[in-house]
C-alpha cells in the first residue's frame, strides 16, 4: 500500500527541518518513506490531498485508563479521598468486562477523532481492551492493574503475565503489552520483585503510578522509609526498559536525577492533576535533566475527556502560572511532549515524528478556520487556539482510520449507544460486584 | 417571527429549575416566551429539532480586544513587557481601521462558531467594530481604548464620546457603548474625572483594566499613593453602573469588598492571566462576597483563541490547582460565569438565562459525540468534556447566526482571506503607523 499526502503544512517534530510547507509525505507499508517540498514522481494507491490543512505526528496519550469513559461526568469536584471510595472504588467494582470492552471503544473513538494515534492503559479487564485497539487500529501499549492488597493478587499476576504472552505485538504490532503494578504504595516489595521478575523474563516493560499525591508519598515513606522513586530504584524497577511512572508531581531533586539518568518515561497529566488539585509537577526542572517526559490525559472520571491536544495547551499554561515565568513551556516544546516525547516515555522510539523511517501515525488538522487565522506560526496555533475537533484525518501504520471527521473502524452509534447502556446499568446497581 | 426549539436538553443556567429535559423552549419577538417539558401547542414560523443537543444561554466573553486576531500567534512565549514593547505595540500602531474591521469580523466569527453570543471589547478604530457586530449578528458591548499618555488623550476622549452618541442602543440594541480608559497606570486622574463626568452624562458604563499585574498595582501606588481599586474608588468611578473590570488578580481584602459592595462587573481572564504568568485572581474570594463575575479571552494575542467555553474550564480548572482543593469552582459555578455571570456583569440583567422574558441569546450543543458520552450529567460534561467546534446552532436575539456549523451572516472565506492578508501586510511593515 502506498499513498501520499499532498499539499500539507508539515510540522515535522523533526528537529533538523521543523516546517515543510508545502509538503508532500509519501509512505509505504506503514511507514514515512519520504517527506520532500515539492511534488515527487511515482505511483500511488491513494493520494490524500491536504491544502490547508496541517500534517503532524499523531498525539499519543501517555496515561490513561480507558475504559473510564463509562464513569466520565458521573462525579466531580470532589476531594480525592472521598471522591474514590463513595463513587468510583464502588462503582468500579461493578464494572464487568463486556463493559470494559465497550468503554474501550468509547474511549478509542474519541481518541482517534481527536488526532490520538497512541494510548498507554492500565486498567481491569485488559484482553477486552486489547481486543478494541486491535478491531479500532489505534496503537496501545496496555497492562493490566495490580493491587497488592486484593487477595487475588497472586492471580491477578498470573494472568497479567498470560495477556502478554498472548497480546505483546498483536496486531501488527500495534498492542504492545507491559506489567501494571498499580503503584509503590499499593504493592508490596515483594510483589513488586515478583512483578519486576516477570517483566525481565517477558521482555516487556512496567506502567506504574508514581508521586501522584503527597499523602502517597508520606505513605511510601511510611511503609518503606523511602520515597517513591527511591524505593523503586532500590527494587531495581528502573533498570527495565521501558518503565511509564505517571504523574510524578512530587519529586525531591534526587528522584528527578533518576528518572532521567535511567530513561524512565514520565506521563505528565496536568488536566488530571489540575482538577483533582493533586499538585503542579515539577516539568521544567524534569526537561532540564532530560527527561523523557510525555502527557496523559488519566481517565475520563478525573478529566474528563481524553484530549492530548487539551493536555498540550494545559502543559504550555499551567507551569507558567505556577512559576510566574510566561518563557517556561514554550508552545514547541508543549507539542514535543504531546508527540515525540510521549512516544519516547512508552519506548516507542520509531513514532511520534514525520521522518522517513517512523510509522506513519499522521494527523491532519483543518487549520482552515477562524481560530486559527492568521496563520502566523503553526505551532502556536495547534497548542495555543486548535481543538480536537478540528482533526480531519487520522492514519495508524499509514491505514487511513480517521476521514474527513468520520471514524472508519467501528459502528460509532452502536458504541456511543452501548456504552451509554451499559453506564446506566452500571450506576443503577444492575451489576454483580466483578470480585 | 415564532420560532420553536424542541427536544433539546436544557441547561437554563435558572436556579430554579436547571435542567428541562426534555424542553420545548419557544421564542417570540427575539425574547424567550415559555420553555416547556411537554409540546406547547401554537403556531411557529420555524421549527428546530434539537434530539440529542444541549440547550444553553449563549456564552458572554466579558472582555476581548477583538481585532487583535490579526496578531494571534504572532509572538508567544515571552515575558510580558518584551512582548509588549518590542512586538504588540510597534504592530499594533501599524493597524489600520479597515484592518480594525475585518480583524473584528474574524474574531466574530470565531465566536459566533463557538456559542458566544455576547462580547464586551476594548480597542482602537471601535466605530468598524460597532459595524461588524451590526452586521453580524452578535452582541457587543463597545468602548475605545483611552491612554492618558498620548498627545491626542483629549481628541480621543471627544471622539469616544461621539462613538457613543452614535452608536449606543444601535442595532437593535445588539450594539452597547462604554467609554474605556485603559486603566488607572495609564490614565491620570484628571483625565478619569472627565471621562467619569462623560459616562455619568451620557448614561454608560466603563470598562477598564484593574489590577492585571503586580507592576501595575506597584506603579498605581506610586503615582497615586493607593492600590488601583482604591484610587478608582476614591474618584467615584464605581458609582456607575455597568463598571466592567477586566482581570481584578491583584486585589486586596478592601478591595474585593468595594469591587462586590459596588456591583462592579469583573471580567476574570484564566487563559490570558495563565499565558502571560500574570498571576491567579482570587475568585473564590470574590464569589464568596458575591462579586459580579464573568469570563474573557482577553486578546487572541495572548490566549490565543476567542473560546468562552474553554475560559469555562479554565476556570474550574485553575483554582483547584491553586488552592490544592478539587472542591472549589465546581462545573456549575464556571458555566454560570461563563454565562449569567458575565451577561450581569456587563449590566445585561435580561441576557445569559433560558427564562421566559430574557434575550433569545441561545446555543445548541451536539451532545451526541464520543467525548460526550454517557450522559451522566450534562453540566459537567459542558464544562469538563465540551469543545467550542461541538456548537452546532446559535441564536442572538431570537436570530439564528449560526446553523449546522455554518455561519449565516458573513462570508466567511472572504473575511479569513482578507484577515490573513492584511495581518501578513502590517507584519511585513506595509502600514504605515498610526500616529
Amino acid at each position: 500500500m502506498r499513498l501520499l499526502i499532498k499539499d500539507a503544512a508539515v510540522v515535522t517534530l523533526d528537529p533538523t527541518r521543523p516546517l515543510v510547507n508545502p509538503g508532500y509525505v509519501s509512505i509505504s507499508d506503514g511507514r514515512i518513506a519520504a517527506v520532500e517540498s515539492q511534488l515527487p514522481t511515482g505511483e500511488w494507491d491513494e493520494v490524500i490531498g491536504a491544502q490547508g490543512l496541517i500534517l503532524m505526528p499523531g498525539l499519543v496519550n501517555a496515561h490513561t485508563h480507558v475504559a473510564m469513559t463509562l464513569l466520565r461526568g458521573y462525579a466531580d469536584d470532589m476531594e480525592l479521598m472521598p471522591w474514590l471510595q463513595t463513587k468510583i472504588w464502588p462503582i468500579e467494582s461493578r464494572i464487568g468486562d463486556e463493559d470494559v470492552y465497550w468503554g474501550s471503544l468509547l474511549g478509542i473513538a474519541e481518541m482517534l477523532l481527536g488526532g490520538v494515534t497512541t494510548f498507554c492503559d492500565m486498567y481491569y479487564a485488559f484482553d477486552r481492551t486489547a481486543q478494541a485497539v486491535a478491531e479500532s487500529g489505534i496503537r496501545g501499549v496496555l497492562s493490566g492493574v495490580l493491587l497488592g492488597f486484593l487477595p487475588s493478587a497472586q492471580e491477578d499476576l498470573e494472568a497479567a503475565v498470560r495477556f502478554v504472552r498472548q497480546w505483546h505485538g498483536a496486531a501488527g504490532g500495534r498492542v504492545q503489552a507491559m506489567l501494571g503494578p498499580h503503584a509503590p504504595y499499593t504493592c508490596p516489595a515483594p510483589l513488586l520483585r515478583q512483578v519486576i521478575a516477570a517483566a525481565r523474563e517477558l521482555g516487556v516493560g512496567i506502567h506504574i503510578h508514581v508521586a501522584e499525591t503527597e499523602q502517597e508519598v508520606s505513605a511510601s515513606e511510611q511503609s518503606t522509609g523511602l520515597s517513591p522513586v527511591l524505593a523503586l530504584e532500590r527494587l531495581g524497577l528502573f533498570e527495565l526498559q521501558p518503565v511509564l511512572a505517571a504523574h510524578c508531581v512530587h519529586l525531591q531533586p534526587e528522584e528527578m536525577d533518576i528518572l532521567a539518568r535511567r530513561r524512565v518515561g514520565i506521563a505528565h497529566n496536568p488536566g488530571s492533576n489540575m482538577k483533582l488539585a493533586s499538585g503542579v509537577a515539577p516539568l521544567p526542572e524534569l526537561l532540564a535533566r532530560g527527561a523523557r517526559v510525555g502527557l496523559g490525559t488519566d481517565g475520563a472520571a478525573s478529566n474528563n475527556n481524553l484530549d492530548v491536544l487539551e493536555e498540550v495547551r494545559l502543559a504550555a499554561l499551567i507551569h507558567k502560572s505556577h512559576r510566574a515565568d510566561p518563557t517556561v513551556i514554550p508552545a514547541e516544546q508543549a507539542l514535543y511532549l504531546g508527540t515525540r516525547g510521549g512516544a519516547l516515555a512508552l519506548g516507542l522510539e520509531d513514532v511520534g515524528q514525520v521522518t522517513p523511517g517512523f510509522r506513519a501515525d499522521l494527523v491532519l488538522v483543518d487549520a482552515h478556520q477562524p481560530h486559527l487565522v492568521p496563520p502566523h506560526s503553526l505551532v502556536s496555533h495547534l497548542v495555543y487556539s486548535a481543538r480536537a475537533g478540528d482533526v480531519r484525518t487520522v492514519l495508524v501504520d499509514g491505514r487511513v482510520v480517521v476521514r474527513d471527521r468520520r471514524l472508519l473502524t467501528m459502528d460509532l452509534e452502536q458504541v456511543m449507544a452501548e456504552a451509554s447502556r451499559r453506564a446506566a446499568e452500571i450506576i443503577a446497581g444492575e451489576r454483580p460486584p466483578r470480585r
